[in-house]
């Protein structure tokens, strides 16, 4: 029997809309949310399309998981406090068997992240497209952009790199890790950790910020060419993931090259502590550009299309 | 060559985020937006799916315009003021030509509904997903609901009905109308008018509201449920579209059942003067469900799966 749109959302999605801000939720023209006066809205999309940002056999637990924790890494590294979130998806069909997994993942997610589901849009199409709306809040001058590393700076990241690429790797049959290691990885992947609170904590302290999403390089490449400055890393200060402590000079690259981390790197004053969870990778210098050791560093990255 | 997601964005979208409200647009992991103080936001998402949607051989223009404005109407709906809006572009490929005639069609949305671009994400996919999210603000108490019709209401609808319906018709071949009759329809199909100076309008004066996507029954259907009451329609008083003037019972049927029309329908105290290009099409009355001339009628609507 066909379900149709009201149904589906009143089954699955009805239940993830409990939060503070959300002064109307799902079942209007539109949602109402409460901002905490005198912040301003902070705003992101991300779109996972099937078998182009995760493979077609992805458990829809850790498809409705990742794509809401990959959007809300946006708010993290503006420093924004989560607020609530809105879904758009599009689905070949409606597969009950799909939807109560997908929508428990992304359930999960919506308790981790700390935002609601405020509303959406449920379409078919020919293909599978999920897209997350996150909506966070932020005092405007405290909010964490990518202009503002200065020369002397500290370069920072939180938790471990490279882990996303090696499940890539594995995902794609390039690379073949014991279990325990492949297992670790491709959890990385599949539920990955949006650094709210870690963003929130670097509100007035760091000078700039910016989430892994397109590589290391490729980041902090934004970072320098917003900031006019350059960035000098240390190859060795790179924390790995735990699994590729055998990966050798793969495990590096991945690290530097590799996208879908979703950690925060972000600029700090030389004197601010570095914060737990987070490692010292480099410093912030006068000119243009990246350097890794020393060597001149390709920004690279993944491209959309 | 192709076309990356920095170029391709920086190409097409950059100069459509011009607006008051946005204190920082494209180009950082989140756009800023500035509520009115003591004002809630307003927020809803909606999804165009190529072939689903609208047929294939739609001109871009016409997607990148009905894709905002069809969001844009349930602001309307809301009686919110539009803020911004954001993109999530899903593409087989970056076929520049379309890129241009579509951001052409979405900017001319943008100026018509105030709703400048703020944000989004590009992303390649099997097929053409087109999610608009809108972004309004509105006083808290004044935000039209579907919940306040009360007996005695009238019931009115904004400009004019079925010509969508009508249109889908002429896509579809069901229905041959002459040259002139068809192109207006077709216009009325591909550039809906988002009413949002209606809906600020009707901020403290509308006792419920809702746009018409679904079709008029359908909509109303909410209204009646939501406020738990009766709503009369008289078949007679309502606006056909022009070009319908000779569709006959067809036209009526269009009228009341089709959907995709995108005005506002709502309801008004009995001593409320009506508002210009408005007609008044029934009235609402203790009990539940909706008659059509003294006879009972099905919401109906369309099935989105």
């Amino acid at each position: 029997m066909p379900v149709n749109e009201f149904e589906l959302i009143r089954r699955y999605f009805w239940g993830l809309g409990a939060g503070d801000a959300i002064r109307l939720g799902i079942g209007d023209d539109a949602a109402l949310l409460e901002l905490p006066p005198g912040e301003v809205l902070v705003t992101s999309v991300d779109t996972l399309v099937e078998g182009v940002h995760y493979p077609e056999d992805t458990f829809p637990e850790d498809v409705g998981y990742r794509a809401l924790a990959v959007a809300a890494s946006d708010l993290a590294a503006m420093g924004a406090s989560p607020l609530a979130c809105t879904l758009a998806l599009t689905l070949p069909e409606a597969d009950e068997l799909w939807l109560q997994a997908f929508s428990e993942g992304l359930a999960r997610a919506c308790a981790d992240c700390r935002l609601p589901l405020a509303g959406g849009d449920t379409t078919r199409g020919p293909a599978t497209v999920i897209t997350l709306q996150v909506l966070g809040a932020c005092p405007a001058d405290a909010v964490l952009r990518r202009n503002g590393a200065r020369p002397g700076n500290q370069v920072c990241v939180s938790g471990t790199l490279g882990g996303a690429a090696a499940a890539l790797a594995i995902l794609e049959e390039r690379w073949h890790p014991g279990p325990e290691a492949a297992d670790a990885l491709l959890a990385r992947f599949n539920r990955p950790t949006a650094r709210l609170a870690l963003g929130e904590r670097l509100r007035g302290v760091a000078t700039a910020a910016i989430d892994v999403s397109d590589g290391l390089l490729a980041d902090l490449g934004h970072i320098a060419a917003a900031s006019g400055v350059a960035i000098a890393l240390d190859s060795a200060a790179l924390p790995l993931a735990p699994a590729l402590a055998d990966a050798g000079e793969r495990g590096r690259a991945w690290a530097l090259a590799g996208g879908d981390d979703y950690e925060l790197v972000f600029t700090l004053p030389a004197e601010a502590p570095l914060p737990e969870g987070c490692s010292r990778i480099g410093e912030v210098r006068e000119g243009t550009g990246l350097s890794v050791d020393g060597e001149a560093a390709e920004a690279g990255g993944y491209r959309h299309f």
